[in-house]
This record gives C-alpha cells, sequence and structure tokens, in this order.
C-alpha cells in the first residue's frame, strides 16, 4: 500500500503535482495530510524553507519526497503510464522544461501563489512576474507547435503538464491575460478529471493562510 | 558529437554540475563558453533569471537543459557510469535529496554564492543561510550512514554527489564549520580529479563579477 503526504490543497502547489503525478500513474494510494498551520507546512508555502515535507510518497520500501524524484519513481514502476515520453528527445525536452519549472520561477511564485478558491478579476502582474509569465508561454507555445498537442508533449499529458498544471491554476486565479492558444491548454488542463477533483478538493478545505492572500 | 554549453567555472555552479555529469558519464564533449557578462548569462549568476542558458547539452539528435534532465539523460544513455545508484530504494533517496538541492536552499545560493578562487576565513553566516546549511549537514550524515560512504550513496560518487559538489566549494570558500565526517566528505569530493581540472580551469578566467564578491 502507499501513502502520499500532502497539505492543503488550496495553497499547495507542490502538493498538487506530486498528487497529479500519483493520480496519472494509476498508484492506489492513501493520502495523508499536514495540517496547514503546522509550522513546517506553512514555513513551506510562505517560501520561507524547502519542501522536503510534502510532497512524500512511501510505497513499499521506498520513501521518495520531492515532485521531479516522485516523478521519476513512477514513470519507472508505471511506464505504461507515460508520465515520461517514449522517444527519446522528446523526453529529453519534456525532462528539461520540467526542471525548468522544478527551479526557476521564483518571481511568480511569490507574486501569484497558488490560491484555487481566489479570484483577482484585473490582477495587476509586476514586471519580475511578468518575465516569468513571458518565459513560461513561450515554453508552451514551444511545446505545443513541436508536439502537435493537445498536451505539452503530445497526444498525452505527462510530467510535463503536471509541472505545470499549477501554473493554470495561477492563470486562472490571477486572470492572466492569455492568447487563444494558451488559453486553451491552460482550460485543458483545468478540465482534467484529477485536476476537477483536487479542486473539488481544495473548496472542501475550511482554513485560510491570510498572509497568502494577495493584496489588491 | 556532444557539445555541453556552460558559463563561468569561478562562479556558475549550475555549469558545474552539467560538467561534472558529463565527465562522470564518460562522454567526449567540446566546451562552449557563454562569456560571464553575457546579460543572461549575468542575470542568472545574479539569481534575478532563470537558469535555462546553462547548463545546456546537445547530444546526437538530443537538446537538454536543466542539470537534473541532464543527469536523467545521462543516466539513461550510460547505465554503467553508476549516475543512479542501480537498487531501487537507494536510487529513490538518490533522487530525493538531489531534487531538494535542485529546487531549494535558496538563502545559501543568494548568502554564500559559489566563488571557488575567494577565501573569507571566519566568515560570519547569517540564521537563514545557516538553517539551510543545517539541513545539508543532515542530508550528508544521513546519507553517509545509510549507505556507508564513503560516497553519499555507498561506493560511488553519483548525481546526488554532482548536485552538493558546489556546496563543498561554498563550505571551503566561506570557512563554514564541520563536523570530521562531514570535513572529510567535502575533502573527498574536493579532491575528485573532475572537480581539480574545474577549479583549475576557474583559476584560469581572468574575469571577476563583483556583485558576487561578498562584503566581508
Amino acid at each position: 500500500m502507499a501513502t502520499l503526504t500532502i497539505s492543503s490543497k488550496n495553497y499547495s502547489s507542490w502538493s498538487l503535482r506530486g498528487w497529479l503525478l500519483c493520480k496519472m500513474a494509476g498508484l492506489a494510494f492513501d493520502e495523508e495530510r499536514v495540517p496547514v498551520d503546522d509550522p513546517d507546512a506553512k514555513a513551506e508555502l510562505l517560501l520561507l524553507s524547502p519542501s522536503f515535507l510534502v510532497p512524500r510518497l512511501v510505497l513499499d520500501d521506498i520513501t521518495v519526497w520531492d515532485t521531479l524524484a516522485i516523478g521519476s519513481v513512477l514513470a519507472e514502476i508505471f511506464p505504461e503510464a507515460g508520465l515520461l515520453p517514449a522517444d527519446r528527445a522528446v523526453r529529453a525536452h519534456c525532462l528539461s522544461i520540467s526542471g525548468e519549472m522544478h527551479s526557476g520561477f521564483a518571481n511568480l511564485r511569490s507574486a501569484l501563489p497558488m490560491n484555487i478558491k481566489a479570484r483577482y478579476p484585473g490582477f495587476k502582474v509586476w514586471a519580475g512576474a511578468q518575465a516569468d509569465i513571458d518565459r513560461i508561454l513561450h515554453i508552451w507555445r514551444g511545446s505545443l507547435t513541436a508536439h502537435g498537442g493537445p498536451f505539452l508533449m503530445g497526444a498525452r499529458p505527462c510530467l510535463a503538464d503536471v509541472m505545470y498544471a499549477p501554473v493554470c491554476s495561477r492563470f486562472t486565479t490571477y486572470d492572466v491575460p492569455l492568447d487563444a492558444k494558451t488559453a486553451a491548454y491552460r482550460d485543458r488542463i483545468m478540465a482534467l478529471p484529477a485536476m476537477q477533483e483536487w479542486i473539488a478538493g481544495a473548496f472542501d478545505e475550511p482554513e485560510e493562510l491570510e498572509e497568502l492572500d494577495v493584496e489588491f
């Protein structure tokens, strides 16, 4: 049996990624939830400390934390789930843009924190975060064109789509203007059954973290 | 033929990681160097923009950037190099701590930037960076104990050692106090032939980036 430890469904973008990976892999798992006011969980959500607490997956004799590590391990155990593309060059592209999201985009994270339940129509994005958004849209357009869509690496959603899924939620929350192609991609990810299940879970959470509700 | 694009050997910790991975894989490759005063390279070194410029590896039909992605691709093409441990649970551990370094430790990065040629004896580490150092030493001790040393995952250096190699250089530059076990590990990594080759290259570089020389 497997257990995935997560924190807030509304606020924790890393938890969302780990959870989507488990769902897409077809893994049967229990969810264990760290309360959002746990000091370690809160520090992570407020970008004050590294995220070794969640997501964390225990699966047989394996303990693995960190989203990309969970993705690698699940891709290995469930190759048929297509978390990594079968073609070597496409797989390298998938890993590159997944890695870029994993280590970068700090301005986007701090200025537009994930907050699934909130809506900020006409939100004004500052220049530093806009540079991150521009890079993400460049990545999306390039990937959709290179691999033919409808997902970043082609016909099936994979690790790369999971890595950028919280961005789709952020673009919705903060009303970020997109062109037709990238807006359609955002909507496609938001409409995935697993994504809808997670979003419903976020709306069921009573907790709010005032520190993560943006001034407007 | 393969080409690896890097920037400064003295300052760029991501370049060092990508280069060590290629060396450890046994890959024959050309180095292409982006000048340290290139606006994109400089922005990355000053933590102002994401690092999609370097390191970047072009290998046959594959283009891959981002250090972890380069590690995954090389581990797949050169399995005998042992970049990823053979045991599944050990591999999951390796990927977890590698991922943690990849996405975290922002305070360490900004307060103790890699600067191979510099020495700051008695450097005073601020509390935020000290928390990162404490977590790293916890990871090192746990890994050396769990897998028996002398490297993080056991007998051979692997991806995890590469990910933490720039930390060994930082601990040397900033005179960070270590216990006997972690100091021996730091020295072991600094003494690796590939590491010594990179360090010699750093000393051959004439450029200096004043913005990265810490006030003391």
